[in-house]
């Protein structure tokens, strides 16, 4: 049982954090307005005009808060309430930009989450025997350079430094450098081994993310707990080398890219409803897949397919087990249809395991509040991992979200994402203030 | 057995046409001087720069040769040996355009192969009973207009008119009637029902062409005689609208475009194997596969995909079976993975019966000359087929080529295309000047 005056404090807590509703509806609408595509959705590039302008919003709305406000080497914003110089911190945060024409809240609303928060806490007039922190990460979309998690590695100091020159943004094709380098970030402090985040310094990294499926719409629930992360493997660049041929072509004669490239994601498409069967969570994901536009055509039998192929799973052995059978799969593509694959680079990311103290604490905290939660795999991959990898405890809250994410039709509720708020406050306020 | 006398006559007939060399040679060159796209491949655009350049090729060829030119309404290019008004005429021709990035050969030979045919015949001295006609044919090309036969059809007067405003070309989205009047053509006279060519004035329609498929490289034979022409039918642009997700969304939330697609692709593919293996001759070909560009992305589940099908046999019933066999594909894959397909503007072609006599007097002159030929179904569509609806006595001669068609790879030795020409040429000289 819950002592009664957990309860009375839990809503004394709610009511501040409720309290930064007009806060945390500005904060949204400045970022809406400044990363809306006029074709739909908004578009925060990461190291480049859209991701720049979200981390100003937030350095706007850190100095208006009151907070200390700092930017790393990677160009990482901060916005630190210090109890002493010598305590650890409890980061909060999330990423600023976005994929290309995705939506307003993935990302954003996990920055926001530690503003508001520590605008609570400060409210109640609380004094944290710690430090916390709100950040604003960098480039967590994989999508433009094909890489996850470069903000906060790079602020680890876990971003292997060759990537600083081998990625290359999709859209522009410069390299990681060159971006960061236009952004004002010092990538030779970087290269030379500066961290800006000691680990060694954080007592945890807390992140609120939206939901990027239906479950908790289906469960009727506004917040979910995280129980982990998943790890995954990617081909970013894939390409499938036929031979280009008239439409008559017969069937023996063909070497048909785009057939091979029907039959790799069909038969993926079937490994995962056999291991979902089995009741083994992944999901695999041809994100592009498609024929050349400079040379397909109605009457040419496809002679060079593309794809990109993103497979995750909540633990190691599976996702070995399923990159075994891609490769297996993809073999057997080029033999059926006398073509050649050429998977391009690989990358992968490793399993993210939550902290079951911070997890049991945030679950004390919905219970202190009655906030109706269900326990949540986070389907994504998120810069949670990252902190997580480089041995920070970690623990994430998921906030109900109607139409999935990375596109414009995202759709969080403010009273959902300040719930979760409540419970990200009810727990600093539980564990460290009390 | 053939009389002694033709074999020692047609080795005359061919002498003829191997002088033509290079005269041939140089027709070719001057196509590919003008048609190179820097990025590989011939582009020769239908009713654009490209094929207007061909079609001067021509006229100057025909100049050069002392035929009579004209150019229809249509912006066909004729080149006429008259041997009296009053007579019929045996056309002999095929198109000048090419596909994006395609080769130097398709179609351009059989355009030639008329004026190589008549250039000998006058080497020869020989006095023809009938007209001969060399015709270099607009807009054969489906894929920029999505619609076939254009220039043949508007010559014949079987182009539907509403063809003129409502066929847009693929990459500049301008209508056809626009495109054929920057072109200097009469598309006013075409839509008031004039007719360039009235069938009741051809004796035949004979087209030279390349093999599409290696079936002769593989046989060793320099010639196939055709057999017949597939008729088909064509979604060009057809789209599977579902719903753009995050990388992460659960199997039971996607709605993947992409996964629909390429289960559609798959199933069709089955099919065609299938009745392959049944013994009736067909083809698939989906030449445009992809996702949206701009849309897609390493981390979105795709919410939209785009595709065009093609389906091509030689008998109706076959297309028709195949066709609804597709729909219920389309359909099954719309329930499995909540999609929902638009398959757009429909388009289909009849089947093209080659003429039994042509045919024999084709194999006659090959025998005469020695030339070892194959018997040959058409895998792809061509003019002749427009002609034969037209009710024009058809037939068409294939000429070894290895690398297909529709690619930069196309590749036509010159000694194949002269013993085409001499079984066109032997024929013309058997039949008509004897």
């Amino acid at each position: 049982m819950i002592p009664a005056q957990d309860d009375t404090m839990a809503q004394t807590v709610r009511m501040a954090v409720f309290g930064q509703r007009d806060f945390a509806a500005g904060f949204f609408d400045d970022l809406a307005a400044i990363g809306t595509d006029p074709a739909g959705g908004i578009t925060r590039d990461t190291y480049g005009p859209g991701e720049n302008r979200g981390h100003e919003v937030m350095a706007r709305a850190a100095e208006a808060s009151g907070l200390g406000l700092s930017v790393d080497a990677a160009g990482n914003t901060y916005a630190r309430w210090t109890a002493a110089d010598d305590l650890r911190t409890v980061m909060m945060g999330s990423h600023l930009d976005s994929v290309p024409r995705g939506g307003n809240f993935d990302g954003a609303a996990g920055a926001l989450a530690g503003l508001v928060a520590i605008r609570a806490l400060r409210a109640l007039d609380a004094r944290p025997r710690i430090n916390l922190c709100a950040m604003g990460i960098r480039a967590e979309e994989s999508v433009w350079f094909q890489t996850s998690y470069v903000g906060s590695r790079a602020a680890l100091g876990t971003l292997p430094v060759e990537t600083y020159d081998t990625a290359r943004r999709i859209d522009t094709g410069r390299t990681l450098a060159d971006h960061m380098a236009a952004c004002g970030c010092d990538v030779e402090a970087l290269r030379n081994g500066a961290r800006p985040l000691d680990p060694a310094t954080l007592e945890a990294y807390i992140e609120l993310h939206i939901e990027q499926a239906p479950s908790l719409v289906e469960e009727g629930r506004s917040i979910g707990i995280c129980t982990g992360i998943p790890g995954n493997f990617r081909y970013p660049d894939a390409k499938i080398v036929g031979r280009h041929g008239h439409v008559g072509t017969p069937h023996r004669f063909r070497h048909d890219a785009a057939i091979a490239g029907a039959e790799i994601a069909t038969e993926m498409e079937k490994l995962w409803t056999a291991r979902e069967a089995e009741g083994t969570p992944l999901a695999v994901t041809f994100g592009r897949f498609h024929t050349d536009a400079a040379f397909h055509g109605l009457t040419t039998v496809p002679g060079l397919f593309h794809f990109s192929i993103d497979v995750r799973a909540y633990d190691e052995k599976t996702l070995a087990e399923i990159e075994q059978e891609f490769l297996r799969i993809v073999a057997r593509a080029e033999a059926n249809h006398s073509v050649r694959v050429e998977l391009g680079s690989r990358k992968s990311a490793p399993v993210g395991p939550v902290d079951p103290d911070l997890r049991g604490g945030l679950v004390a905290a919905a219970r202190a509040l009655g906030t109706g939660f269900i326990d949540l795999g986070s389907p994504a991959s998120h810069d949670a991992a990252a902190f997580a990898a480089a041995g920070v405890p970690m623990a994430m809250l998921f906030i109900r979200n109607e139409n999935g994410s990375h596109n414009p039709l995202e759709a969080m509720e403010i009273d959902d994402f300040l719930e979760g708020c409540a419970v990200l406050t009810e727990f600093l306020y539980r564990k460290y203030c009390r």
